[in-house]
């Protein structure tokens, strides 16, 4: 399976079918049909018995596909017009599903992975981000050069201690940098941090969990691009 | 273990102690000390490989500790001062775990949970809310009950077509209520919402994940609350 993933249900394996991916094989139960839009995807009918097999879930849902991880170059190139999600040593991969989602959602297109980050391809990732993993970017890179090559873009980085993220001025365009959850943003990129945010604390917790922080910078993010500051 | 939770590693456990729960024992490697404030909880030395067992993680933290499930009359009273999150049918213990530590990061001193929704003693949500399940209280009610019981509180209602949440007029208090993960709010609970919300869509992802959702809306609540509409 080296260079493949799997892809569980049949939602999402629809939507799978939608997007660029290579999608080797189908094992699907009968009665369920996809429209496949080249040769090279084989179709096969197996029973549920077949699918529980080779599932992660308990419950396989109508379907399964084996689908090719993208080769293609990784590129650090970012549009000067755009805004983009980087996580620094994401470990966690239901948090990495999530943050897709994210970017899926707030219009993201490409999400930046340092290199140790957790693997997108994986089962609990997949079932994360629902069918957004087939339409966000995922790029791992060095994130120290891609600060480095893209220095006309600024760097939010999000910090326990930093300004707060609903009085800063957040710009349409620029990298949200999102830490490590034990260990938040590493010392070497914070060279790179132009602008420290932080969501305000009203009670008593130490942090929030990363997608939930995720999701509430990059929120702000768009509030503030169509309502204003 | 009818009426009891574990709670894994060093930090929780420390910060459990902190907490009015009750802990009957205390399991943990020498060299790791605790103080108990009553004499009720046992404490015993262990190896790392006996904690191995008693263990839901792959690798325990110096310590698992066997707590009380609170069983107090659960109430429905509600402060007319205080803000509230519901969670109808919640069904994901991760998704449970991160809105508990949303509510103690914003300030949040109940949760109440649909009697069908997930419980939250259960050693992924105890994880996934790190020591906030200590300092949350977490209510499972009839929540058509709590409504009609408290209709002097205005319901907040997370929905995919709402009012944006960026301009619609949050308040102080109130109820904000979170649908189930697949289907949303109860129709059932559909006629006690008054306002209904939604985060406003950038992309083309179908949803958020639930606990992502709900700390957005529950943010853009405190930040309202801070700065202003």
């Amino acid at each position: 399976m080296y260079g493949k993933f799997l892809v569980e249900g049949d939602k999402p394996v629809r939507e799978l079918l939608k997007s660029n991916f290579k999608v080797d094989t189908i094992y699907k139960v009968q009665n369920t049909n996809y429209e496949t839009r080249n040769r090279e995807t084989e179709v096969i009918d197996t029973s549920e018995a077949e699918l529980k097999k080779i599932s992660t879930h308990e419950n396989p849902n109508l379907s399964i596909a084996v689908a090719q991880i993208p080769t293609g170059h990784s590129s650090n190139l970012v549009q000067p017009e755009g805004l983009y999600i980087v996580c620094d040593s994401l470990n966690d991969p239901g948090n990495a599903g999530s943050i897709i989602r994210i970017a899926d959602w707030f219009g993201i297109q490409k999400i930046f992975f340092s290199e140790h980050s957790v693997e997108v391809y994986n089962p609990k990732t997949v079932s994360a981000a629902k069918g957004s993993l087939f339409r966000v970017e995922c790029v791992y890179t060095d994130l120290k050069n891609l600060f480095e090559q893209n220095k006309n873009m600024k760097v939010f980085g999000t910090f326990m201690k930093g300004n707060s993220v609903y009085t800063s001025v957040l710009d349409k365009n620029g990298f949200i940098l999102i830490g490590n959850e034990a260990n938040g943003i590493s010392d070497e990129l914070i060279p790179f941090v132009n602008e420290k945010i932080s969501i305000p604390s009203f009670g008593k917790a130490e942090s929030l969990n990363a997608a939930v922080a995720a999701g509430i910078v990059v929120s702000e993010f768009r509030r503030q691009l169509t309502i204003g500051h």
